[in-house]
């Protein structure tokens, strides 16, 4: 399988009593259809997956499935603390045809899951799962940064086909690239290092950016894929300042928010996150203003 | 409410198919029962709370109410990544006659979980609980300390009667002491600082070491509580190179196999948590072995 | 050699010129002379150290050496970044008279001086120095934690007299006390954590609050010693406070400006380091005041 | 002024008594004056610097100024913790001919050197340098990380031109780019990010690596530079594999092995610093070897 492309990282929108709004995540999903992007990845990270029951899971998977378009490629979130709840929610993402899943480190018992138990781990939902297996390192979410020897290891798995390197470290992610085979799909996680990622060898971005500016993201993989290096910069450059704004100062809220100037349905997050104040909206609205002429341009 | 005194942090013993035993469970408190322990913590990190499923949590909850001595008071573990589902979790706790809720911060959006979404987090969980409310700062596994600041203005809430602090860091603990009011219970997570931690103000200890050593985590708060400054510092001394062993090298699985060799019910933990290797066993075991005479002696 | 007992660490004053004023060392040293202090550490941390040239070190060393009262133990930091540097200076300071060494550990190269290093560079200065060595860990200044395996390694070497530990870490003091033969001097070096640390085993303390306050903390000292809990405890929890402003949120600025409201010669730091803000200034006086029924009490 | 291209981070070698061999230095300088390296900087951290007197630097400097041919630009390390010591070396440097001082941030009291404190001190060695400052980021060894905004501030500083950003943080990198004026000259420390940081702006590369394989780094900035994609990234995959054993794992030393084998004079380095070890040797040489081809190709 290869992940070439921008996949979004979805949010999650919910209703005014406080459920999920399938019907929202439905209007999204319909939108994005009409884009280049490459494929959809719910549940992760910038899902809220951690803020919902085993129930909701069910209904965003089940819905996301039934909207997206047909050539898009299909990736579900499904690590859970244990590795038992992983491989039980990797099976229903099979079983619903998604068609890989991501899975995170166990995280919680951090000083405990040494190097060998976190390779256990991910080796018994591989050997389990019906679907290939794709790493995920999001070290500041949950302290835990995969090293290029273990994802070294993993990656002979032959149901691990990937890794989403979140950390920021570009140097790593070329650490990655270099000790796997050629087949393995190196993904980069963040917007801001898109271009630097590509140079080092990842050839896809799972980008929570992507789920307010999709056309952005997808054009500036465009221009790196054609080798337009002046204009990847110059469009990474852009790219980067709103990473800067949205997703390291602001996070997913700050997605959402720019996802309802955009005409998504973004929405607030779940407690405890907290809704963005009126200073933190005016910057989003400026700098969302700003890139007009550039998105335009790109 | 007085949360003097020594309080284990319970393990969840297995059955050989991996589901939760409460037999085993029951032969553990119905000992505890024996002991001058003050009451028991259940569905804390040393119970593996995070890997246990809701029907589980229930089952425990209501085994430990079933077995406890009348004199026990019963903190139960209640933080969930989401305030509704905190709330959720603290209310069956109530329900079922638990007399206090123990709730670590939400932390998996550690960079966007500001103070102020903390303290709006804790305080929504305090206003709904119908039991009170004891923080828990063990930063070694969210990655969140909680700060003296934000527990001052946390103490300020009535329902909100003490922190457990299991960061290790003494002089911190006694910042607690200092920037809360007499009433407000300070407890220590670490055998390894009980005494020092006493000398700063806690007034109790909510220790896993407990669950394989209670008496003598018992002995050493009473030397510390008469003032028996020479034998108390040498107990600390003897407990802090278990602890030094059981807790900061091996972590729970090791509380689990030291209370197999004393009698409890500990078993192995739930995957990705690995067992013991034969050379920690031993060394558990070498252990536990020198500290019988000073047990003796205590 | 025994160092039970508070010893300051003393602070370099400057005359209007930015030249170091020997003339008001001086007059601190005869000051302390009138006091309990077990003796003077100089050229450590709070004496700004790594800002000084070798003349002015020379000058000092001399200057200490000649007001100090006879029974006044003298130690002298050596520690230098280069072995044969640290070599030189630990010689100069035997020469002029003093009884110890306080040896930092060398820490530019962080990543490159693994444990071996470091054990190889303070054997080396142990084997040349004609005075005995004191370890010092201060890891919010290096960057480097020693270890108790280190620690222990180290004590091995017959003139090598004990460890300063300023990193706070109550529990890592009582490692070095348990890793250690029980005429190894455990020194803890901060004052918001003396108490506890006599808990676990440490027998003095190096203080830079003891430039400014030497008889409150002699006084703490001096209860610990007796076994007065009670009033231990209370002394403790005023000096904690007066700790957490004056060295953890001030450093050393903050020390010398209480110099100077205590009738002793503080005055400013030397660049980069910055003078106190007017704002700063009033805290130190408010908490100053508030001491002061608790000095007399003491 | 332009800093374009790349820049050797000099090493110090040292004849068999331990003192600086300025003849074996003439030698190296001789070598790469051969090459197409910009310029040549002394004194950095890869220089030893922090174990070097200043009799010694004072060598090093008139040595390197008086051997290096007329078109390569010197750069001076002259950044000490004291802010007067800092401009007495930069003065030092201009008198002797340097064209730029490369001043990293003092470090020793992190917690006390507050944004302000730092921005204040490099301010003032700007003023009083008769030659342009770079600024320096490398937290491995200082533990301070210049941010964007107080780089943004000091860049519009009329004698501060640039900053070295050895963090590793590429995106951090193209932060700076973004904060700073087009004619600001962002250069790169490490080698294994090279490529990476020249998509985000970067302009030149100060490296250590250059010292030992010249060729081969510029090789990659030419390659970069007429914007050959795929060979550029080919070579900076082979580059990046010797940065990861030489810099990351094995430091200055290694890089100064690295030397020995391609015949210039690289040596062992001062303690405490530590020669390799038979095994560290093989696999530096194994790795040269494997290089050979590469740089044939290249």
């Amino acid at each position: 399988m290869d992940l070439s492309g921008i996949f979004p990282a979805l949010t999650t929108p919910y209703a005014n009593d406080g459920s999920v709004s399938l019907p929202d995540l439905k209007h999204n999903i319909q939108r994005y259809n009409g884009t280049d992007l490459a494929g959809y990845v719910v549940l992760g990270s910038t899902g809220e997956s951690v803020l919902l029951r085993q129930a909701e899971m069910d209904g965003i998977l089940v819905m996301v499935r039934e909207s997206a378009a047909k050539e898009k490629k299909l990736i579900a979130g499904t690590g859970a603390e244990s590795t038992s709840e992983t491989i039980e929610r990797t099976k229903r993402a099979a079983e619903l045809g998604y068609h890989a899943a991501l899975v995170k480190p166990p995280h919680y018992y951090k000083p405990a899951y040494k190097s060998e138990g976190l390779i256990a781990h991910f080796r018994r939902v591989a050997d389990e799962s019906p679907i290939p297996v794709i790493l995920y390192s999001i070290p500041q979410f949950t302290g835990i940064a995969l090293s290029a020897a273990e994802v070294a290891a993993l990656a002979e798995h032959p149901n691990i086909i990937g890794i989403k390197d979140s950390s920021g470290n570009v140097q790593g992610t070329g650490d990655f690239v270099g000790a796997t085979p050629p087949a393995f799909n190196v993904l980069v996680g963040n917007a801001a290092t898109l271009y630097p990622s590509f140079v080092v060898g990842a050839r896809g971005g799972i980008l929570a950016l992507a789920s307010a500016l999709p056309e952005k993201c997808v054009a500036l993989f465009e221009l790196i894929r054609l080798g337009h290096h002046e204009k990847a910069r110059e469009l990474q450059s852009v790219v980067a300042r709103a990473s800067r704004l949205v997703i390291s100062e602001l996070g997913l809220t700050g997605v959402k928010y720019l996802m309802d100037q955009r005409g998504y349905r973004g929405g607030i997050p779940r407690l405890p996150l907290q809704p963005l104040k009126e200073e933190q909206k005016k910057r989003l609205s400026a700098m969302l203003a700003s890139l007009e002429p550039a998105t335009a341009r790109a």
